[in-house]
């Protein structure tokens, strides 16, 4: 099946909205499986449609990793929640600097909702599936009463096989280390909630939604055991997951002001918004921590790669104000990074 | 800490309810993940918070399933959701005779969840998974706006090893073959419906929940390769799975009547809400199909097991019908148990 063929065998049955009976595990749950998730996913483990995907692994270590995503609308400028489910979890796996290889789908389907609606969610998710060359192995898909559920939630598991002999974690963050991001922060977050509000704005802002598998293996084929940490830059923004990181580190981040890549529609937006792009949600961003020594080969290898064309250091680890961020300003001043607390965006993803 | 303790650091924060803030990634989060995820899930992968969690796996195969729980009431007599997407996972590991030995857990929180019932489900899954000696290695916690979900849906998603030589899957159906069952069958799908029905009988009826990979191995370690496929009979109940075996298979089967198991009060309320046992869900009991010659074998290894007491010889596997399950009556008369179609019984699981 060539990836432009998108045309699969809906209507499924005589129905064009999800049934409670879709989910019954009888009939229609079979076709359901059979018309549209199997044709789009199709690979001979999802197939077999048992109740478990055998896998053959080589001895070694595996990064698992789940995420469930529920974000409001399904459809936004630069993506919908199909691919947000493959890349968030996709670069989930790669924070060890593991290669992704299989992913489960569970469905949570609204009674009513249309199927091409539907179609769509997983032609998105099988074409980032085919982009971050994972295949989706096994499934499962519930249909719950309308108004119990809003359309379509879709949890993520993967498996990813680790195969570096370093060791990269948030717990091994050194001061000196510097942070590395590939490209512009907050397009996801800005773009859900303009879309949210009805905002448009001149330049249209896209979700930066991506896997970053490829250029994750950039960067450690060249800086190796140089790279300390990885970690996608989603939920809270760049803010809470720096804040993650120098906690289970015990070390201080400190950021340049200056130094931080903000698309202008992005920054704009933000300020009519009263939001901090820092604390935006990413969902195409990787934050790189690595040795000053490799600082530099890290920047060149991901502003080689597409994805990193914006990569910049944005920052660097310190031995004091242990599990603290904080950002210097141009004129020299300095302000805390801190955890976000309450809820600036929900159901960014 | 000692099953027994359940005592967690609950209110988190100044709230008794969930709120939105607890799915944003900051520090709302943070604290009901380690207040309560951290408290009840402890495991060494798990406290490391990272992205993913790293697993040591031995070359081999490995199963890979995912389940989404939406089951409504979240507690019901014998369990709640918290059992069931451990033990619905952990059983769809065991159906090629794997060991599970890690899970992922996904929660979707309606705003206003008594934070209360959250700590009854994850005590219920901490426990589940102390039973069927699993880790919960990852997850993820989203928190959609009230009326936009259910109270809480749950997806797990997990490995088992394969540590055995023998095929066993759907496809491996033979003529002749015996299928037998580890005990009363249509329990888990009455215990809700009456429950949600506000129903009671003389005798209370409970749901069948249970961890069945132990009884699995039980009867792996008896008959060897003589098992040729094994499935839970959840959703759709016995006839659903019987008729995804028979079709994967390219065999017909044929039931006995009057040697299912059923218990009295089950059987009673089904005459009552008009249903067949046969079709109710199940969870916690599982089909095994087997050569003829290790049936009275695998019979005694399942009643030797307290989960299989009741377990009994249903039938056999024939080579007419294909793809065709029927059931032989009392007076000798014959009638298909077809595929169901419609929703008999919605979010049972």
């Amino acid at each position: 099946m060539k990836p432009e063929d998108i045309s699969c065998p809906l209507p499924i049955g005589e129905h064009d909205t999800v049934q409670l009976s879709h989910g019954s595990g009888g009939r229609m749950t079979q076709d359901l499986v059979s018309r549209l998730f199997l044709w789009a996913f199709d690979n001979h483990h999802l197939n077999r449609r048992d109740d478990a995907a055998l896998l053959d692994v080589a001895r070694g270590k595996l990064a698992f990793s789940t995420d469930t995503f529920v974000v409001d609308p399904i459809f936004f400028p630069g993506g919908s929640i199909g691919d947000l489910a493959v890349n968030g979890t996709v670069n989930d796996l790669c924070c060890h600097g593991g290669i992704p290889r299989y992913l489960s789908a569970g469905f949570v389907l609204e009674e009513g909702l249309l199927l091409t609606e539907l179609k769509s969610v997983v032609v998105a998710m099988k074409r980032a599936a085919e982009a971050a060359r994972v295949s989706i192995v096994c499934g499962d898909t519930k249909v719950v009463n309308r108004g119990k559920g809003d359309k379509i939630f879709v949890n993520t598991s993967g498996l990813a096989t680790i195969e570096h002999p370093y060791r990269i974690g948030a717990d091994q963050l050194r001061p000196g280390d510097r942070i590395l991001i590939n490209g512009t922060i907050g397009d996801h977050g800005v773009a859900i909630l303009s879309c949210r509000q009805g905002l448009s704005f001149q330049t249209p802002i896209e979700s930066d939604t991506a896997p970053l598998c490829d250029l994750v293996q950039a960067v450690l084929s060249q800086v190796g055991e140089g790279l300390h940490a990885m970690r996608d830059a989603t939920r809270g923004g760049v803010a809470a997951t720096l804040n993650e990181l120098a906690a289970s580190s015990d070390v201080g981040i400190q950021l340049q002001s200056d130094a931080l890549p903000v698309a202008p529609a992005v920054r704009g937006a933000c300020e009519l918004l009263g939001l901090d792009p820092l604390y935006v949600a990413n969902e195409g961003k990787m934050l790189f921590v690595v040795t000053p020594e490799v600082a530099a080969i890290a920047l060149n290898a991901l502003r080689a790669h597409p994805q990193g064309v914006n990569a910049a250091i944005i920052g660097e680890v310190v031995a004091e104000s242990s599990g603290m961020v904080s950002v210097r300003m141009p004129l020299g001043t300095s302000r805390i990074v801190d955890m976000p607390v309450g809820e600036q965006l929900p159901r960014i993803c």
